[in-house]
């Protein structure tokens, strides 16, 4: 069983659901993150500095209509790691239905 | 995306790969889990533990030639919980490639 692409960074729920929505879309702003994944402020934020910490996003602040906006981004470097992520995840169903 | 499946017992690698074997394997003993998953003692045991108190498997002790011998096999109820895991698995994926 080949899991050697499985990555620690993406075990947990929530990382792994905000690298999917960022696979699907160029950025994504917090408080639609937070909204579409019913996630706590606190929460969210946390997982969100581990990706960035991990290089797999980047983070753009400004201001909309006078007010904060803080979007994210992937990065290269994210977007591989994730791919690979998804082999090892297909690997193991495969290895299910052998 | 509906990861409402998702099971956070199964987010760690090792008990994915446990239950993974299980599923393919009526039985499997501790050494054999061990060597196959190239595992620690320690790290193994603490997540067969989890998986156990969980009731996604039961352990079975006896001697063989003499020395003991413990293994594990999952129950239906394991079964049950990696299956649904496995689809909110293949929706992340084929969220991916929609």
């Amino acid at each position: 069983m080949d899991l050697s692409l499985y990555n620690k960074i993406f075990e947990n729920r929530l990382r792994l659901q905000i690298m999917s929505i960022l696979m699907a879309n160029e950025f994504y702003d917090f408080s639609s993150l937070k909204e579409l994944l019913d996630a706590t402020d606190g929460n969210l934020a946390s997982n969100l500095k581990t990706l960035e910490k991990e290089g797999y996003l980047t983070v753009e602040k400004s201001f909309v209509d006078r007010k904060p906006n803080t979007r994210y981004m992937k990065t290269d470097k994210g977007r591989k790691a994730f791919e690979n992520h998804l082999i090892a995840l297909e690997n193991l169903i495969k290895q299910q239905y052998k």
